[in-house]
C-alpha cells in the first residue's frame, strides 16, 4: 500500500480487472481510502456492494434452479462475506494499489483486510459506473468461478440450529436451549427476541427476527459464531 | 386474496405495473404464496429482493451526489423496509391477486403485511427476469418517485445513537450507557458486542459490530425500536 500514488494503474486494472477505465479518476478514487486526502471510495464501496449482492443473487438464482430461497440466501451471504471479498483482494494484488493515509501505513497490517475487501466493492461499482452492469458481472463470474463451482459439488449448507446442535453433540455438550424473552410489535407484524444458552458453555447470544423461528436460527448463529472455528466443523 | 386464481390477472399487471409478461406463468408464480399449490415466489423474492437493494442504492447514489455513504445506507434502509414495501403492495392491490392456500385464508389479516411485501419482491424480481433491468428499474423509480423526492427535502437522518439521546432527553430521561461486553477475533478483524442501557427504563440491548461504534450503534437502534413510535419522534 503506498501513501501518495498519483493514480490508478492503468495496467494493472486492464490486466487483472479486464477494465479499461473511460474514466481514470474514478478509478483512482475508488483506491483511495478515506485516510488518504482527496475524494474516498465510501459512496463507490455503498454503490460496489449492492452491485455485488445483485449479481451474485442472479448468478445463485440460474446455477441453482432447484435450490430452495433459504439455500441461496446461505450460499450468498457465504459468497459475499468479508473473509472472501479479501481474499479477492488479496488474489488481485489490490493492496499494492491502495492509496493510504499516513495513519493507516503506521498501523500496518490492522483492519488491512477489511479494507482489502472495501476496496474491492469500490472497484466493481466503479466498473459498473464506468463500463455497465455487463463488464461488472462478467468480472464478478470471473473471480467466482471457481467458489460457485465448489458449492455445485457440496451438500447445501445446513442452517445454523442444526449445525450449533450438531457441534455440540459431536463434543457430547448437550443441546442448545431456546426461550423467548420478548414479544413486541401488532399482531400481524410481531417482532421476537430469543435467547440461544449452551448451558455447559456458559454461552449464550440473542437474536431477533419477524418470526420465532428466525429469531432462534440468528441467536444460534450468533453463539456459533462464538465457538472454535466459528463451528464450522462437527 | 383468493385460494384458486387460475392465473395472474394481465390486465392488472398490464395498468398497475405496466408489466406485460411474456411468460405469464412467471407472473402465476410471483403471486403464488408457498401456502398454496403449485411453484411458489420464495425464489422469485430472493431475486427481486436483490433487484431492489440494487436499483434503490444506484438511484441514491446519482440522486444525492454529495451524501456520505452513511447517509445512503440510512436512505436505503429506510426505503426498502418491511413497511414500506407493504405500502407499496396495497397501493397496487396486489391483495386482491395472492393466490394463497386455505390455512393462509382462514388466518385472515395476520402476517398479512409480510406476505403482501414478499409478493411485491416476487413480482419485481419477475418483471426483472422477463422484461430486463431497464423495465424493473422503472418501475422502482415510478413506484419510489414521492418517497426519493422526500428525502430529499428533509435533513439526512440522524444516527441511531444520536436519535436515542434527543429522545430521552427531550423526555429527561438522563443519558444512557454503553458497555463493552465483549472482543473476539483476531487483532486485524475484532468482533465487538456492545450493550445500550437506559436505566430511567429499565431497557438494554445488545449490538454487535466491527468496531466499537458500529456496535453502539447498532444497540442505540435496537433500544429505539422497544420504544413508542420506534423513537422517530423526538
Amino acid at each position: 500500500m503506498t501513501a501518495a500514488a498519483p493514480a490508478a494503474d492503468l495496467d494493472w486494472l486492464a490486466t487483472r480487472l479486464g477494465w479499461r477505465p473511460r474514466d481514470a479518476a474514478l478509478a483512482t478514487r475508488a483506491l483511495t481510502h478515506r485516510s488518504a486526502a482527496g475524494a474516498d471510495n465510501e459512496r463507490l464501496e455503498f454503490l460496489g456492494d449492492a452491485v455485488l449482492s445483485f449479481v451474485v443473487a442472479e448468478l445463485l438464482y440460474r446455477e441453482f434452479a432447484a435450490a430452495p430461497e433459504g439455500d441461496l440466501s446461505r450460499y450468498r451471504a457465504a459468497l459475499v462475506s468479508g473473509e472472501v471479498l479479501a481474499d479477492v483482494a488479496e488474489d488481485l494484488d489490490v493492496g499494492s494499489h491502495l492509496r493510504l493515509g499516513p495513519g493507516e501505513l503506521r498501523s500496518g497490517g490492522f483492519r488491512r483486510r477489511s479494507i482489502l475487501a472495501d476496496a474491492f466493492e469500490a472497484l466493481l461499482g466503479a466498473v459498473y459506473l464506468d463500463a455497465g452492469l455487463d463488464s461488472a458481472r462478467g468480472l464478478v463470474e470471473r473471480l467466482w468461478r471457481t467458489r460457485v463451482a465448489a458449492l455445485a459439488s457440496t451438500p447445501p449448507p445446513k442452517d445454523p440450529k442444526t449445525r450449533l446442535q450438531e457441534w455440540l453433540q459431536a463434543r457430547s455438550l448437550g443441546l442448545p436451549a431456546y426461550s423467548v424473552e420478548r414479544v413486541s410489535g401488532e399482531p400481524h407484524e410481531q417482532q421476537f427476541e430469543v435467547r440461544c444458552s449452551v448451558a455447559a458453555l456458559g454461552a449464550s447470544a440473542a437474536g431477533e427476527g419477524s418470526s420465532r423461528r428466525r429469531a432462534e436460527q440468528l441467536a444460534a448463529e450468533r453463539v456459533l459464531a462464538t465457538l472454535d472455528g466459528g463451528g464450522t466443523a462437527p
